[in-house]
């Protein structure tokens, strides 16, 4: 099975932890990026990390918490060498599918107002549960080069 | 962070745009490729667009949406030089695990004609909410080469 | 569209099928291997296969569920010539937040004994339907090198 006729360049995986994002609830990495790779968590609407503080959200409603979540995705993005044009993904979730016009607003003014040289990401947008009073989850993948 | 040692080739992200697909409800891409790499966007069974319509699904039954859901994340492979032989990963959502073996059985049909050289992609299936009358929404990890 | 200026290396897709694991209840790999990049499908708590035998979940908890959960994504990983250290991005599906805790628990004492050399992957967290008593649903990308 594995392809010893094809040569793989040997990687290092880096874990990417911006400062300013709350640590993660468990073992796992806001980011990582291996080669051209750049895979970002899962995303929510936490306001920058304070000492000795439970992470908190930026706000109750949509609005606040997509451009925090957006927010956080460009750290993970930034502190990995990457930007918003270098992502070809970005996975939301949301709870509610009322939610889904007030976000594709939110969503088209932040993007408009980011300055892309590049295409649009490819999205996917399902409604799930998430812990109480979170409305909004975003990661992305973006390959670099 | 960044590693610099390693070099990543420069890569062009392309934008991947079916004329047949109705225009993505926000400023996303129904597809990206960049590099090796091909994304196809959460699709569902939308019917090829008519100028002037809103995106009508192709039917209320579980079978007519999947075919074209299947038919819409072949037309952004197909517009972005690849083929389900170059899926690595499908995404399936559905909405109600009843749908779970007429699914399957849909799924086992389309690929067996479709004349697979490669072996099967990987999948994941769960079950989410969608808008209202959408059953299922299916996007795509491809690698090409 | 198709970059015919960047040269792609031509590459061979592998179905990954290790022994031990159930047969998927369609046409799709547990696992999918292209180039560098690996992809699980979303894998669940099901005992290694017992010929005949319907697929057996390791037992009603959570915990038995994630732990055999983590040792189906294992074995697709090792059948493709890769490990827990490759791996960019876990994906978790859970059922119900109360789950979270007792799950980051079970997930931080699993790889903490994996002896992994390099930084954790990225992961997602979210709630969804599983056929009935199933607790979690995990799929993984790897990238190796």
């Amino acid at each position: 099975m594995p392809d010893s006729h094809e040569k793989l360049e040997k990687l290092t995986k880096y874990a990417i932890t911006p400062p300013a994002l709350a640590a993660p609830p468990a073992a796992f990495s806001h980011g990582v990026r291996k080669g051209g790779i750049l895979q970002v968590a899962g995303q929510v609407g936490f306001l920058p990390a304070a000492e000795g503080q439970a992470p908190t959200l930026a706000g109750p409603s949509l609005r606040e918490q997509t451009l925090q979540t957006f927010a956080n995705v460009k750290a993970v993005l930034e502190a990995g060498g990457a930007g918003w044009d270098d992502v070809v993904m970005l996975r939301v979730h949301l709870t509610d599918t009322a939610h889904f016009a007030e976000m594709n607003k939110i969503y088209d003014t932040y993007f408009g107002k980011q300055g892309l040289k590049e295409e649009p990401a490819a999205r996917t947008t399902v409604y799930v549960g998430l812990p109480e009073g979170i409305l909004i989850e975003i990661d992305a993948l973006a390959v670099l080069g």
